[in-house]
């Protein structure tokens, strides 16, 4: 007589690249079996090692036909909620328009910010389900969504609320980051502090209390907000216990990597012109360096983040698209992984450590971006040979099935 | 009581880039009407036009849903077949190793050599087809793909049939180049005129009476062949009545578009060191080039093509992916629309001609790329507000079918 199995479903002819950070390469494990349960990883191993016939064992066993199993990726950083597009704007640039011409035609982050607050919720989650939709077919089972191109309470929410219902209406986990200091709005061009102060006092709070931001960002540049301005809109977050990140030496050094660990936030992004000072205070406080290489192509950048500092201080390394209609219009997060090695010369493991274990990171979410027992069972399958195909191929998406929180896609809703 | 329809299919709903010349940008037609028969447009302008109600001038009547309509994708410049693939070799580069060490790990060009030795034709088939897959996915109704990786006549012969399978197993139009003067095999290291001698005495005769091949293909370069070798190729095509095209002035200036030229070919592809006097040679002659970003981004290229050059002698300037597993493994041509722009600063018109209107001029073809009367009917329908979207989008596919002669694909082989 069969005793009852034990898991729910059980993945054999697999490999499986763990990204355990010690131990073998992606932390393979040849010819594994994965167990699911209650939507976590209930077992991870050898094949060899599993106790008894894979039937008797979970109620559903899926046959992996040789491919690998990831962990579900991690899109750390995106602004994938906005409104309108810039590829007309793109096309002007390329033809030949002056600056003076783009900005006659309404170009720049100022025509996203209109798009948004034009938008309503229903015609906002409609335009971002398509960008949402390509990335989910890569095998994305968590994303970041920044607010910060409403630029006023109302329309900072509505971006929140979108990002919240993509999450209801597609099987992949949403963390919230509002950015209300992403730019100054037209309207408040005279009086940035002004701006700040409103953000600050008002937007933030008004996030918070929604439950609607589970981090806090904010561009701190010399076209965006200075350090002075970054810091009180981390006091404000911290006020509201929400972590922060920052968008920080893209464009100049200007220090706010190491504001980001003064208050033990979660990440540093872009960080282009991080000098060694900036990465041994992130080094010292934990914090997540995001590497952003589709802007980097975009822009066409030539200062490289500093790659060697980053592994010398043992910095945890993120990859994301920074998905944006103005610089990054990126809806491939393996693309990625191979400008993340094209760029910036990442080695494919540190590339997939980036999407996965170190995405879930700058989150600071601890319960997934690593196949291990207990964790979340978040699973990408592919149809490769070797992990380092993914970040080797161009264009090409091998991923097979996703599986979120121990939900196969397609198979039901999360 | 009404009469026969006219035409077997007719879209409305669209607007379509016809990809006309002259005119308008992308020769847009806005609210078109676009009517099949036999395979062929057979009709085509503004939907106001229309002499009567959709449904009595057409069995079939698409809605387009507000999309647009381009030529189908023609991918110019591939070499798709191949066996295994160079992850490893990618990895290991980026991981550090010595150029020595790759070669003991048995890399470079040998590898996939040895490999498209060692596959047969089925095997083959079966590796080229996720490549091939994701093209289509992307609205490709015509590829291109080259020999070169067997250099010997059995394989090489074998590549092509191959080649030539795909064309029957998927709707698509496939024109086949032999590219037998690649590389020198590396059991002929030693004496490469006598390889030679064997690719133009023996193998392109024996592909050529084998009805396999529709192009002849070198690679002039100082580590492949130099520009006397490669006239001899081209002499042998001649002799056959096959036109040619060349791997040219990629790496150094050797005078292979010139050359290109005097042989009145097809196309010189790569060229960035292409000087003024083979841009002239090359516009008397009506030679097209073939821009190929994808390499230009994997070798971290710095030297641009002369794009301006082209542009003010007249050259027409076609895209295309190069997919190959050494410089490029690239499987959307969608991607080298903004590589183009992005890299070569091209306009989205001129890189959106480059994979329609030029594609089919760089393979001498005569009857697509354009969306006219009398053409194939080989389309692509897009979720798309404007066509500028298909270069500034960066892995997005918003094709959402495509037309091969006349056949929706999905709904029979064509
Ligand atoms: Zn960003
Ligand atoms: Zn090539």
């Amino acid at each position: 007589m069969p005793t009852a199995p034990r898991w729910d479903s059980l993945w054999i002819n697999v490999s499986a690249a763990t990204m355990e950070p010690d131990g073998a390469a992606y932390g393979a494990i040849e010819d594994a079996a994965v167990a699911v349960k209650d939507g976590r990883i209930a077992w991870i191993g050898p094949r060899a090692d599993l106790p008894d016939a894979p039937e008797s064992l979970a109620e559903t066993v899926h046959d992996g036909r040789g491919g690998w199993l990831t962990p579900g990726l991690i899109d750390c950083h995106t602004h994938l909620v906005y409104g309108g597009n810039r590829a007309r704007e793109f096309e002007m640039r390329l033809e030949g328009a002056t600056y003076e011409e783009l900005a006659r035609a309404g170009g720049g982050i100022a025509s996203t910010v209109r798009a948004t607050r034009e938008a309503d919720e229903d015609s906002l989650l409609a335009a971002v389900l398509p960008r949402l939709d390509a990335l989910l077919a890569e095998g994305v089972t968590t994303i970041e969504i920044k607010s910060g191109y409403g630029l006023e309470r109302e329309a900072e929410l509505r971006m929140l609320r979108v990002a919240r219902r993509l999450g209801e209406v597609r099987p992949v986990t949403v963390r919230t980051t509002f950015l209300g200091a992403h730019a100054v709005p037209p309207e408040a061009k005279d009086d940035p502090d002004a701006y700040v102060e409103r953000v600050c006092d008002d937007m933030l709070p008004a996030a918070a209390d929604a439950g609607l931001a589970d981090a806090v960002d904010a561009f701190c540049e010399r076209i965006g907000f200075t350090l002075e301005q970054t810091r009180r809109v981390f006091d404000a977050a911290k006020a509201r216990g929400l972590p922060v990140k920052l968008h920080a030496e893209q464009l100049s050094n200007l220090g706010g990597s190491a504001l980001v660990a003064e208050y033990k936030g979660l990440s540093a992004d872009h960080i282009e012109h991080l000098d060694e000072q900036g990465v041994e205070a992130m080094a010292q406080a934990g914090v997540v360096a995001v590497l952003l290489p589709g802007a980097f192509y975009v822009l066409r950048e030539t200062k490289l983040p500093p790659i060697d500092l980053l592994r010398a201080h043992g910095v945890p390394m993120a990859l994301a698209t920074d998905c944006n209609p103005g610089t990054a219009p990126v809806t491939s997060l393996l693309l990625m992984l191979s400008m993340g090695c094209t760029f910036f010369r990442l080695t494919p493991e540190e590339a997939l450590a980036g999407i996965t274990r170190n995405g879930a990171k700058a989150l600071g979410l601890d319960d997934r971006g690593i196949l291990r027992e207990g964790l979340r069972a978040d699973l990408a399958l592919w149809d490769i040979g070797h992990p380092a195909e993914l970040s080797y191929s161009i264009g090409l998406n091998p991923c097979r099935a996703a599986v979120h929180g121990g939900r196969v896609r397609g198979e039901g809703a999360a």
